[in-house]
């Protein structure tokens, strides 16, 4: 019922097929879209595979043609999730721009995917406990590298100069940890859109690390 | 078995007797810090009256006694809880040092709570969804005195000449989000214990807020 030109904001459901196109097949992408809702919804341990084929629009039995199990899915949904989030840093990672610029658009890429894919990152922040003990280790992993491409990112910049920061590893944790607890205060439609929480994390993350 | 002088750390159990030592009479305290293990383990939604009254060594019905329902015990483990962290920084926030000071004081004390009660921490900020309306208006009101108390800090520390904050409504968003999300991350016997979690927090904070 929009009167002016500009588009209608994305819906949850929209968000999520976006964040999912890459599984395949059909039937499977709408059972881990189910699996993400339910577990953002009620929590890993309330949900059974029988509410998210009733939520998928599918027999209890068809989860098991694409998931071996409960757990399964949350591996799945855990490690496509660290993945996507490592990609949104990675896409800013190489640029030319000087090391303030570079931070600056991976705190804002990144805080904002936090803002945008809240429903899934709330899954992959706070479900963690559930996983397998090998899974655990292989999501863990997936951390370090995350966490290994934010450290080198804040040690360029002081390299050159640009960065004053007396405990590096404490700062990229103060960073990392700022930027995915938007997924748990985030609300659509609140008083800062995904975008402008970007910019204003970028803003104060250079400040936290005493950018020149 | 520790062969030096140091006191041993406060275990779980000691840490969650001494947050809710004000809760009477035991018997209620102890179904309370039952119920805040449970839903810190397993979610909200998978915890059931029976498990509650399981882990506290009593019977089914006799958690009825002191509370009237599942959402009665998370509701006054969000209402205490909050009121607790409140304190925590109400406890700096009449300090006569000047705003820089009172600023790191606050931080290092909240920062360093989310780390020591991280369990009951969690409970109190992963479960809000949960509560009746009622009960969420109850502890938003409680969320919104907390975050007037910081901003109040930070106004304090502007007006003075010493902080430079260019939105102040975003500052204390980040300050507060950087301190609860330590209740995600921090494991007991990890890299930093909470005093050092505050340190680091508080030094970190100042710099954000430009600190002279």
């Amino acid at each position: 019922m929009s009167t002016d030109d500009a588009p209608a904001p994305p819906t949850e459901a929209d968000l999520l097929d976006a964040t999912w196109q890459q599984v395949t097949p059909e039937a499977a992408r709408r059972m881990l879209i189910a699996a993400v809702q339910a577990f953002a919804q009620r929590g890993y341990h309330a949900t059974t595979t029988r509410d998210i084929a009733a939520l998928a629009g599918m027999s209890p039995a068809a989860v098991y043609i694409h998931y071996r199990s409960k757990e399964e899915l949350l591996f799945q949904i855990s490690r496509l999730g660290h993945e996507l989030a490592l990609e949104v840093l990675r896409g800013v990672a190489d640029s030319e721009d000087g090391p303030a610029a570079r931070m600056a658009a991976a705190v804002r890429a990144f805080a904002r995917w936090h803002a945008e894919f809240h429903t899934t990152a709330k899954v992959v922040q706070y479900e963690l406990a559930a996983l397998s003990a090998e899974h655990h280790a292989q999501i863990a992993a997936l951390r370090r590298r995350t966490e290994a491409l934010l450290r080198g990112m804040i040690a360029d910049g002081v390299t050159a100069g640009v960065f004053a920061v007396p405990d590096l590893t404490g700062a990229t944790l103060a960073v990392l940890s700022l930027c995915i607890d938007v997924a748990r205060w985030y609300r659509p439609g609140g008083r800062r859109d995904p975008g402008q929480i970007g910019d204003l994390y970028a803003d104060l993350v250079l400040r936290m690390l005493g950018a020149a």
